[in-house]
């Protein structure tokens, strides 16, 4: 159900080109003032939208967001500043509201001038058809998404509803891509932020696709506090959309055809457990073998032993799709090429690493890497 | 010239499977008690072969190097470094020298035993055949190289001959790949420790093509001493030869259809450099836009300001093929975008990317990333 408060809207501005004819441009607007947290790229190279996004996060007030698609608005210097601004502006106008509540999210090329001449006409239009049509939101995120991003679950009487775009610059150490969480829960800034910071920890910051950080990548929630609901309740609600919306995003990955989960224990702590299961994750080798289906576990062994985490060899074991791989750094006694082969050629692929005795423990999720994810990149702007 | 002192042998025994008819087991003889330096790979998962290697370049001495393609003898345990025993005795005994003087080299599938049965009676053989062909040794390292990797020198009077094998599996950070250095020149064991330390700094360990790391990499440097060089020559001569191996290692990357050089200058330091360049050639929104010819200059910046190292955004400048791109952070005023996808069409891609205005700088060299490299990689083991 759609969190009380909450309305939405989107249209088509032409944003990436004026041919362009999806819905490129979108609005969630609140009826109260809504409590706001956001967490945001760790990439220097910070886009404008996410400069001014984390000033209104910290602030913590906010009563409409706007987003699009076709251009991230990034490398754009003071003249990025003055569109986003310009378009906060307008925005506020049509919704009556002052341009500080008005939070800015953009995606798409980096480098090039927002069309401000193509969307400031369109954002009377965006005011005017705020509906309880949140699915319109969610699409006018997309890039090269297949598929729109959102996930609703309830917390106790009060509603949580998530956005989130893929489908590539997916990395962690961050909030990856664009997500906005809105919940009607009664909860006040401090939870908030403490429940999108725990949150994002094992989800949002847990998936790559390809490595690569964005100059984007924002996550917004916003609490319109209409509905009285426990702490508790919102806190595991936020967490699961949370949780649904990173796993949608890597399996959507740019060309992914798998959804692999990797869990790394036995490290000394879980930041050790993560940097091993992220070399992994991130290993190309691992990734194009993953797609062929192909049992060469060596690869993984091998980005274990070059994650830079002190460790023994031989204390690696390794199980793949549940099947015995790997056993004291070595092929195990019961190891069978083709059952593994077999097992690889389902959708779902769990690897399992213990690399010793300690408590640390780590899971991330990824993607195999295949022909269409270069095709996708090799094409993006032509 | 072929160094004085060495031959060369190869022939085929079968080692991925007793129908692979091509050349995968090599020798190298040296005449002389050879001065012997090596550099070994930082992951610490190291093959059988790296291990004994280690200790074999630490005492200085050898007589030969036994390579073989098809098998890495990695992830064995002790059975792997008793396999490398046994071929290194059966060796000796067929040249009539000690064991310990045999430095042997594997490269290829992770975790599977060496055939020891098939290797052995071929050994023999090697010795047999012994001849100045040195292209033959060149040909036994190939795994998906598609030519072999072979570089000579004179220094002085002296001679220097390189050998490397590709083309995956290439990261920084260590002496990637296998490579043999020979020369003749009477260089004593410290000397030749320091020039291949500081040769391989910004050759070996300045290439990527996948940003993986291999259990095998190694390096080893021999020297029989028959002919008196100056020191200069020699280390002109060795640090000319490895750097051309490298550059053969990238324009052979697997699928790779550019050869890129990308250099960071302005950084604190050459160590911050390197690691902004290292973001940049390894990021695959970055190679596959070289690929595909893309302008898309944003990803290059993003990789900048993911890399870790504090800069400033906003003197961020960039050049790519000679053209004007980024300035300030932004797109510079001269930007012509059908004049760099035209630039980018080209086989030798040239990026420069300035970050402020320290000393500190690097250059690195890439490759693209294809839709061949998934095919190479996918299809390893089948």
């Amino acid at each position: 159900m759609i969190p009380k408060g909450f309305s939405f809207s989107a249209v088509n501005a032409g944003i990436k080109s004026p041919d362009y004819q999806g819905l490129d441009l979108g609005l969630i607007s609140c009826s109260t003032e809504a409590v706001a947290s956001g967490v945001f790229t760790k990439n220097l190279v910070k886009a404008a939208p996410v400069v001014i996004g984390m000033e209104q996060a910290r602030k913590g007030i906010a009563r409409a967001i706007i987003a699009n698609s076709g251009n991230a608005n990034a490398c754009t210097g003071k003249q990025g500043i003055d569109d986003a601004r310009a378009i906060m502006e307008a925005m506020a106008r049509s919704l009556q509201i002052s341009t500080e509540e008005v939070i800015p999210l953009s995606t798409g090329v980096i480098g090039v001038r927002m069309p401000v001449e193509r969307i400031l006409p369109k954002v009377q239009l965006l005011a005017d058809q705020l509906s309880d049509n949140a699915n319109c939101f969610a699409r006018c995120l997309m890039t090269t998404d297949t598929f729109p991003k959102i996930v609703s679950r309830r917390a106790g009487d009060a509603n949580v509803l998530g956005f989130a775009k893929g489908a590539g610059m997916i990395a962690p150490h961050m909030a990856t891509t664009l997500a906005v969480v809105l919940t009607d829960a009664n909860v006040n800034k401090q939870h908030l932020d403490n429940i999108i910071y725990y949150s994002i920890k094992d989800t949002f910051n847990a998936i790559t696709v390809d490595g690569d950080m964005s100059t984007n990548d924002t996550l917004v929630a916003l609490s319109s506090g209409l509905i009285h609901a426990e702490l508790t309740d919102v806190q595991q609600a936020i967490s699961e959309t949370i949780r649904e919306l990173a796993m949608m995003i890597v399996s959507d990955g740019e060309g992914a055809t798998k959804f692999v989960t990797i869990t790394v224990s036995g490290a000394e702590g879980n930041r050790e457990a993560k940097t091993i299961a992220m070399a992994v994750a991130n290993s190309l080798l691992v990734k194009t073998a993953l797609f062929g289906a192909d049992p060469n576990w060596g690869r993984i062994v091998a980005a274990v032993g070059y994650a830079g985490i002190p460790l023994d060899p031989e204390k690696i074991s390794l199980n793949i799709q549940g099947l015995h791989v790997v056993e004291g750094g070595q092929q195990a006694a019961t190891f069978d090429e083709t059952a593994l082969h077999e097992a690889l050629l389902l959708k779902e692929i769990v690897i399992d690493i213990s690399v010793g005795n300690g408590p640390g423990r780590f899971q991330a999720w990824t993607t195999d890497l295949s022909y269409k994810y270069v095709e996708i990149n090799a094409q993006y702007r032509t």
